[in-house]
């Protein structure tokens, strides 16, 4: 069975904005093992539209798209939906009912365009939206299974993992697929290859991808075949294999982020964290602070984007400050014991970097990044050079702060 | 004219990589006025590429390629493109030549898999790789315009902009596009769409889309024609309307970030600012310091997640925090009072809130968040519902807490 991922909307082909919902979907057809044959993105437009569904339809049986539910004038995936398979729109009570009681619950008033969102394709089935107003629709006839998401990234993921997938997996047969995903922190992708190379033995029908982000690597292993003790054999042997090579810069094997994985070690050493940011802003703190439950470990941070702020909240010495300058490695050191002292912290975690695109210099050029750590009052700072653009230098930063923790509490050097 | 733009790799289908070089096309496409009615991605197989050659051939005029032009196995285009056009690979001398003077110049034996380079479809036009080894193919007849292109975006991003655009420049007649971004926050999409429907009214050729995300709705307006002076003016008729009904919630018209218009209007006051953080970590403080430059108005922030850190680092009385809650608008309140005051800022923002998945109460369910504000003393609080989900809460109470900052600089209600 072939699947398409047809993405819409008119800001998707202006260059205006990036298609991350095909990239979930994908990775998520993939996973319970459907190939994906194609991806299109398509605007807002009636005839464009129609003439998508309708290629799609020829080409694919399992046809997914995301964009146009919404309830104004420039959404109209459900007329083209109506066109295609030939049916009405038709207005369902129990729908706008049920929207109606998910604003009350919220103490909000409707407003009337939502009405819109209740009139629905006549003998299509729905998902549910457990966040937004649109439903997902579904139509499964002559062969074809077609559904219609909302764009909005955060309802259609949900709707996807909680209504979607579990009818798809129920469609699809019984090849077998077993993935690992070997997430890395701390090593660039070349070098990472570097060492995993020599060792790499690729059993039949197993793969290797890398996958590089602000986040560290990825490392993906996919095993492909109709016998599950072979497949699992030969993606087994594989990981092995990288464990050994690489087995310092691995964070999880169980798909967690890295924060999760240094709150688990804090929670288990039953260790405090505080962080003190200067070229990060207080990003740090954001990503220590998504993973829910934070509240146990982490105390707080202090945003020490100016200097004064350094020295009178983190009682970071002046003469540090004039004699090393705000990114040097002793500044890095008395942030993050600041942060743990007046915050109460076991741990005291900072950042101070040139994050460009101005500031750089010939000795500290942009990118140039320090990263302290106090642990129990041990203290140590590092070094990095994070490339050249704001964003991905803050990104990196953050990751790569995590990272130092949870090498300093598993004793790895 | 309506152009395509198809981009190969097996990578693009299984959601390990985002497709930029799609976005990058689409943005210069539009910009040179050409209409991009479909984007489609698809792999390195040749049934399902030539697949997708033909039906862009049938539906648009101007087809453009990425990928799969390298010299290695897997890498098909060529072949699926003169299985398409029905022609002959054949062995361009001069193109080895160049390339192998290319590699001479770098000091560089050219590794013998590059000859693959020079073999190139019969009768086809070559556009100029500055930095790679793979050329450009354009095939141009029968009213279609067929450019294939490397896939490395720096190689593919130099082709386009001195060789592919240049060439479609000419093909393309003086069709007028003028587009207006119109930026705003702190409203729902539905919500907006009901307070400007009534006053909207679309010339011939002029179009409206709404675009929401946790960053607020911004409403594209795009008209095309012929004549420039009509196109221009029915576009401005539309903004202002749209101007005239919810002028208030837009924050800007040129593409600006919310945070780099707060931040110009700190700039212009002459204010400084300082941030509190419960539910949002750190998250204020990483959005406003990811504009440039931001060092002149942010002075920092103090992640305050445990309550004994906004007692000791704030100030937060704790007869607040026991009556009222962390999360209370008068704790907010303090909260922002105490960053100014331990910071030295003019204006102290805060956040407070439950972000979930737990914590909720029937008082306070999850999504319940209060924005503190206090400028030069003067103090407010403001209580927002926003949502079910952890992360999107998140980033919505950024948003809404960069807008209340820019509502009260600039006197709105």
């Amino acid at each position: 069975m072939i699947a398409e991922i047809i993405t819409i909307g008119d800001e998707l082909l202006n260059g205006s904005r990036v298609d991350t919902n095909s990239v979930f979907l994908a990775g998520r057809l993939d996973a319970i093992g459907l190939e994906v044959g194609f991806i299109t993105s398509t605007g807002d437009g009636m005839n464009t539209l129609v003439e998508a569904f309708h290629q799609a339809l020829r080409r694919a049986d399992i046809i997914v798209t995301t964009g146009g539910l919404g309830p104004t004038d420039d959404d109209i995936t459900k007329k083209a939906i109506c066109k295609v398979f030939k049916r009405n729109l038709i207005f369902h009570e129990n729908v706008l009912e049920e929207l109606q009681n998910r604003f009350a619950a919220r103490g909000l008033k409707m407003p009337a365009i939502n009405q819109n969102q209740a009139l629905l394709p006549q003998g299509a089935k729905f998902l549910a939206n457990a966040t937004g107003s649109a439903l997902g629709i579904v139509i499964d006839e002559q062969g074809k299974f077609f559904c219609a998401m909302p764009g909005v990234p955060s309802e259609m993921e949900l709707m996807v993992d909680r209504e979607l997938l579990p009818i798809l997996k129920t469609m699809i047969g019984p090849a077998v697929i077993i993935r690992r995903r070997i997430r890395t922190a701390g090593i660039m992708e070349s070098a990472l290859a570097e060492l995993i190379r020599p060792a790499l033995k690729l059993a039949d029908g197993v793969s290797l991808a890398y996958l590089p982000s602000v986040r560290g690597v990825d490392l993906c292993v996919k095993g492909v075949g109709a016998v599950a003790d072979e497949v699992r054999s030969g993606v087994e042997q594989l990981a092995d294999a990288i464990r050994d090579a690489a087995g310092r810069y691995i964070y999880t094997e169980d798909n967690r982020e890295l924060e999760e994985v240094v709150g688990a070690l804090l929670v288990e050493k039953n260790l405090t964290i505080a962080v003190a940011e200067s070229c990060t802003g207080g990003l740090v703190g954001g990503r220590i602070t998504s993973v829910p439950g934070a509240s146990r470990y982490f105390k707080g941070g202090i945003v020490a984007y100016a200097n004064e702020v350094k020295i009178d909240r983190l009682g970071v010495p002046a003469e540090i400050l004039e004699q090393h300058g705000a990114v040097s490695a002793e500044t890095a050191v008395a942030m993050a014991t600041g942060a743990a002292s007046a915050l109460g912290a076991d741990i005291g975690l900072s950042t101070t970097g040139v994050a460009g695109p101005t500031g750089g210099t010939e000795e500290k050029p942009i990118g140039t990044v320090f990263v302290g750590l106090s642990v129990s009052g041990q203290v140590s700072a590092m070094k990095f050079n994070l490339g050249v653009d704001r964003e991905p230098i803050r990104g990196r930063t953050v990751t790569i702060a995590l990272e130092m923790v949870r090498k300093n509490l598993l004793g790895i050097e």
